[in-house]
């Protein structure tokens, strides 16, 4: 048995005519989907000590806000079960400065590890249902993202979407597909234009693999393509997540969001984004505030998949002697976005003070 | 020797410490640049009969519309010293039926058939020099290209460009590029963003490839991130090529080229298309009638290049199951594009009827 009931309730996505989170926890194993071998490979992987579980962090098996989040509550659960009767203080403070230092800059993972750990100390029974509220909060928070923007969805819409916001970056549902997959639950007809997000192609990667696994119909298109399909009208509304949302309303997502904020805009289509209240950082008065990471040039340089005979291969693809520029985000100014849609309702960004706690 | 002299006084681009055009004419053999193994491998192929010549075009190893022309000139001119000395007209006019067979939509390759048959059936000896007219008068129109285009580049001015409208898409200098040629010629300080162009990354591959052996500073980025170093104040002026260009100044070019001009726009970043005269159809009104080739999805789900070993590879780079998109243009209303370089001069889109002939 992979899952446990009580995931069903909650629980969107089906792969091979089951349904899945992206992480959960049965008895002290944590199992998750390895994200790394998506869209090639489907594997459901385990960590059986708090120790195994810093690994999958930290080789990115798990990726995205939301599923690093609960998969860091769980480990932390797993440090209580591991933890040794006589004095086990000095073992836990350790094992959470060890899940904490994973991911430095991931905040849903210090959020977790402190609650799990707190929960755990007044009572050890409770680290394990501290880091299951949790991983339940994330999963359903997604769904009500989903719920609000699914008014936003019209019969026969066409969605455009940018990188993964979906399922795989969260417990379950995701930020920017959520709506999508509450609409084509409720039996609308909507179809998606997947941004293929280069350089590390998320979206043609994860995106388009979880739309094809919930049956939504979609495509893939260059990420060169989405403004000459809003000229064409054949997008009627686009939809990203967020990494980060400043006190203003601007928004840092994965480069190239602002391109199509942009080319929405000219084109009066409405531009949402989608993202639990946790991603607002009151601290960041404007975007101006946020640190945008440049990561490896060699994300742009070299691609990876697998070739005819399914052998996973790494190749160059640009001119070995040039230099590449590789900002990971982009910051888009609250004027072009139409509202953020969080699970406490849809927001006009010049109006985020609502959304905080 | 791979290079007659004459060509050398128009000559911008040096590989390993020669100067070259992307294809050239010695007796009867016609050497011209492998396109199809660049940037990863340089080489000089001939082809010693027409027939040969066609052959090169249709495998695309000579890409780009004037370096298409000047080859399908000089492939006539071949069939010439080719043709029997009793009745070779038949054998002239199959010749040139084959040439013009092998990529029917590209307009110089009839114009040059045309030019050079006229020139070789009134008098054999001036097929040859029919042939090297054209190839001059296209290397020609593209240096004054870029001499009137040098007039917009100041001294520390940052360019970018989409896709390759460069010296190997032309017989010498290019188009988008030649401005930039020219103005590092005069010893003027320019940087150059290469978008990498997907899905076939003609700016990662070919322009970034002519940048560097050029000597001309640049860097490659996704095409995500033009906007966000638009916005950045990075990015000084943008130049594309054109495809092709309606009576209304709208401009056909490589897929992207619209999100470009669009952030542009967006920024006050004044956006130029570079292209000859002979790129305008005033048979198209607006770009409306500009039909728009959608190329095979394979483009964007397969990408090719060498693995570590040096062995090209063919790699998949989307989820398997989900299908893709492929418009291989989009149309730029004209009001996005602040001028149009072409060999006469800079004209202002509305006022596109100043370059037609």
């Amino acid at each position: 048995m992979y899952l446990c009931d009580r995931v069903q309730p909650f629980s969107v996505l089906k792969v091979n005519d089951r349904y899945y989170r992206t992480v959960w926890m049965e008895g002290s194993v944590i199992r998750y989907i390895d994200q790394n071998g998506l869209p090639f490979r489907f594997q459901i992987k385990e960590s059986r000590t708090y120790r195994e579980s810093c690994a999958v962090i930290c080789g990115m098996e798990v990726r995205g806000a939301g599923a690093i989040g609960a998969l860091a509550g769980f480990a932390m659960a797993q440090a209580f079960l591991e933890a040794p009767a006589i004095d086990p203080e000095i073992f836990l403070l350790q094992a959470r400065r060890e899940i904490e230092s994973t991911r430095p800059t991931a905040r849903n993972l210090f959020y977790a590890t402190q609650k799990v750990f707190e929960a755990g100390i007044k009572e050890k029974a409770n680290a394990v249902k501290a880091a299951f509220t949790l991983a339940d909060k994330d999963a359903e928070d997604s769904r009500k993202i989903g719920e609000y923007g699914n008014d936003l969805i019209h019969d026969g819409c066409c969605i455009e979407t940018h990188c993964n916001a979906g399922w795989l970056a969260f417990v379950d549902y995701g930020t920017a597909l959520s709506p999508v997959y509450i609409a084509h639950e409720q039996g609308k007809k909507v179809f998606v234009y997947a941004d293929e997000t280069r350089p590390r192609n998320q979206g043609a990667r994860l995106t388009a693999w979880e739309l094809q696994q919930a049956g939504v119909p979609h495509s893939i298109i260059p990420d060169n393509a989405g403004a000459w399909f809003m000229k064409l009208g054949k997008i009627h509304l686009v939809i990203t997540g967020a990494d980060r949302i400043a006190a203003n309303g601007d928004v840092a997502n994965k480069i190239g969001t602002l391109e199509k904020a942009i080319a929405a805009h000219e084109y009066g289509i409405p531009f949402y984004v989608a993202a639990p209240s946790s991603t607002f950082d009151l601290e960041c008065k404007t975007g101006e505030d946020i640190p945008i990471e440049e990561r490896p040039e060699n994300e742009v340089h070299y691609m990876e998949g697998p070739d005819e005979e399914g052998i996973l291969r790494k190749i160059r693809v640009t001119n070995p002697f040039s230099s590449a520029m590789n900002p990971a985000f982009d910051v888009t100014p609250a004027r072009l976005i139409t509202g953020i849609i969080t699970e406490k309702g849809i927001i006009h960004p010049s109006a985020t003070h609502l959304a905080n706690p």
